[in-house]
């Protein structure tokens, strides 16, 4: 245990702390102004940002990143003006703190409501888009909460400068503090900072499942993040065959193919197989994704190879897909609720009450009725902007925005009452 | 390790989520009626239940239960029919679930809602109380929740045959196993329980704070308890002496002493302390309760002990308050962020100025101006009932009511959206 990095990382989290203090009692207009002066700062500095992206860039190239990451990684003139962009459109979004949420006169003449408040600090562990340190802070300034920013080791040098920036415009705007950066790509800090539950009230992970599941069973917070994201359609006997294609295209391959809410697993009613499988299979075969299927969907598209029991628990991020074919919308259901992440599953029909059905019994965080699960995103969702998207069930559930980034408080107006 | 434990622990784990499903699925009124047939059920055994109470009461006296306990213990005429009550009270509230939270158009078309459903399995540690096992249940069953009630061993018996009862009801009325019962009282079922994150979604302990710190600190599945109730009043330069010495003397000995919203720490303003603290440390003194004082206290009560650093953090839940005299509100203030446990604290006064400074920035889950902080509970705050007090900020804070036992779900309508 290297004991400067958990001195850096109390300090940090100290300061954070303190810093919050101060934003969570500052006005709107203080929280606004700041990302705006943010937004220009990050233009201005464009070239220097660049500069330094050219670091984490020729790294990248020496330890042969995958050409997905490196573009995730390239910040260029579009990334600036997105960031910018990104800075004055939370800065637009309505304030979520001091809301009153609900207000009511008990019998005894007490006044008791409920007012929207920050969280406190949080903390948020993240992978290679330096985008990741504008977004994650801008919604943190926004909803009065301090933050403490770990990154990941491809895109250090631009998260430093990035956070920097970030961080000295807060200062100046009278918001010291409040925004942390951790500037060391030794993983000791990321188990330093599950320790500080006296200082951190939230960690909000980005990253690998495996990670994700470490942290949630190590850390001494609260940890919200998804844990995997196996989504499923299924297209029930009165779909429409045609929508279903489109929309199960699109949620395997029209976005992208690598995200938490991509379709994994296909559920097709028996009744309609025949007619589905064949054409969409083709069409599946033709973009390059590979085909595991269930004995039945395997008579109907031989060259379908076998779906094992591991191929229903596995979220492939990849060209490939599980299709099943199931006898009723029941055996679906039932399907999703065993093997599924609780993440983002749809139904394709035209019928009323299965619709229904499956709005009411499938538990998950969005339950669709023909659309593809891909929307599953808090700009999607109309949320502004997400830090994340939670598959658990306490406190923020799916795309996680602004409102999840908030606690409440209890305030009592009284004029002297006491209790018998 | 005893393997039986594990695995009768195990069981009812599955069995409780299982029995959920089933709960959750049903409709509000099989969900009241269950509750009004237990009411009836309750009130039919009486005799049966007073029986059975009387072996605790035995092995209490055996024990040398102190007489408040003896008192938590017993279960007269009275609190059978506060039972049948309760479980009829609950069945009268709204139905929590199903509720749209909230519904909007997308510019795509997509509707995109919030559904509010149950949270899954609750698991409930609790003490000496035998109604919290009907209190407990009420509310679960509402709200469409499995729970598993490990209650203390000193009411063992009275606990059985209380969950006997309800299980049995709600089996008969078409919801099984969603009650689950731990009938052993070795503490290794404790530690089982919240090694089940598959099938537990969310653990509320009530006891004793070393214990629901352990929990925390311990278990694998998210825990929702408030760890202290250091609660302070403030009493200000502006406020009317009268009715701080009313609400002082109700917070710390009117209602009861070993409560986590009782009064523990008390702060005056030095302009108005020598006015109020003599006659009011008198008053504290003729009731029996032990003044620990800062200098300044001491100088104008010189009966006061000398109060440590350790007072100030200390949660008595006895007859002993301390007392430190504050230059401005911002000492205050700090005060109560620096030592407090973010439960529930008062300001008295009739400025309006600081009235509106308390409630800001003042972080504890319940905030009063004029008002006693032991009205801080479910009931008084008009949530029909409580299954605990969360001092977190995460979900549910401040007394968690049927709401607190829910989460929500993403809805999404479309007709054929795919995403770009």
């Amino acid at each position: 245990m290297n004991t400067d990095i958990q001195h850096m990382i109390q300090t940090k989290a100290r300061k954070a702390k303190e810093g919050m203090r101060v934003l969570s009692r500052s006005s709107a207009d203080i929280r606004n102004n700041t990302l705006l002066a943010m937004s220009e700062k990050i233009l201005k500095a464009k070239d220097d940002i660049q500069e330094v992206n050219r670091f984490d860039l020729e790294n990248g190239k020496k330890t042969e990143l995958a050409a997905p990451l490196m573009q995730r990684l390239l910040i260029d003139d579009q990334k600036i003006e997105r960031m910018a962009d990104n800075l004055r459109q939370v800065a637009a979004l309505p304030d979520p703190i001091g809301e009153v949420i609900s207000m009511r006169e008990r019998p005894n003449g007490l006044r008791i409501g409920t007012v929207r408040v920050p969280i406190g600090v949080v903390g948020v562990v993240y992978e290679s888009r330096p985008d990741v340190t504008v977004e994650v802070s801008a919604l943190c300034i926004k909803s009065g909460n301090g933050v403490i920013l770990r990154g990941g080791s491809e895109a250090i040098h631009s998260n430093t400068i990035l956070a920097r920036i970030l961080s000295d415009t807060a200062a100046k705007e009278g918001v010291p503090d409040a925004i942390q950066f951790v500037d060391t790509t030794d993983r000791q800090a990321v188990y330093e900072l599950i320790r500080l539950p006296e200082y951190i009230d939230l960690v909000i992970p980005r990253g690998s499942n495996e990670f994700v599941q470490f942290l949630m069973k190590e850390s001494d917070i609260p940890v919200l993040g998804h844990a995997d994201g196996i989504c499923h359609i299924y297209v029930d006997e009165a779909a429409d065959l045609e929508m279903a294609s489109k929309i199960c295209m699109n949620a395997k391959v029209g976005y992208k193919v690598a995200v938490c809410n991509a379709l994994e697993s296909l559920l097709v009613h028996a009744e309609v197989a025949k007619k589905f499988l064949p054409d969409f299979c083709k069409v599946l075969h033709e973009v390059g994704v590979e085909v595991r299927g269930c004995p039945q969907t395997q008579q109907i598209y031989s060259e379908a190879k076998p779906a094992t029991e591991e191929d229903w628990c596995t979220e492939y991020l990849d060209y490939i897909v599980s299709i099943r074919v199931v006898d009723d919308i029941d055996t679906a259901i039932d399907h999703i609720e065993t093997y599924g992440s609780h993440h983002s599953d749809a139904i394709i029909t035209e019928s009323y009450s299965a619709s229904q059905r499956f709005l009411k019994e499938v538990d998950s965080a969005a339950v669709y009725v023909n659309a593809s699960t891909v929307f599953t995103d808090g700009y999607e969702f109309g949320l502004g902007a997400e830090v994340g998207i939670s598959t658990q069930k306490l406190h923020s559930r799916g795309p996680m925005g602004l409102e999840g980034l908030t606690s409440y408080k209890y305030v009592i107006y009284g004029d002297g009452q006491v209790r018998e």
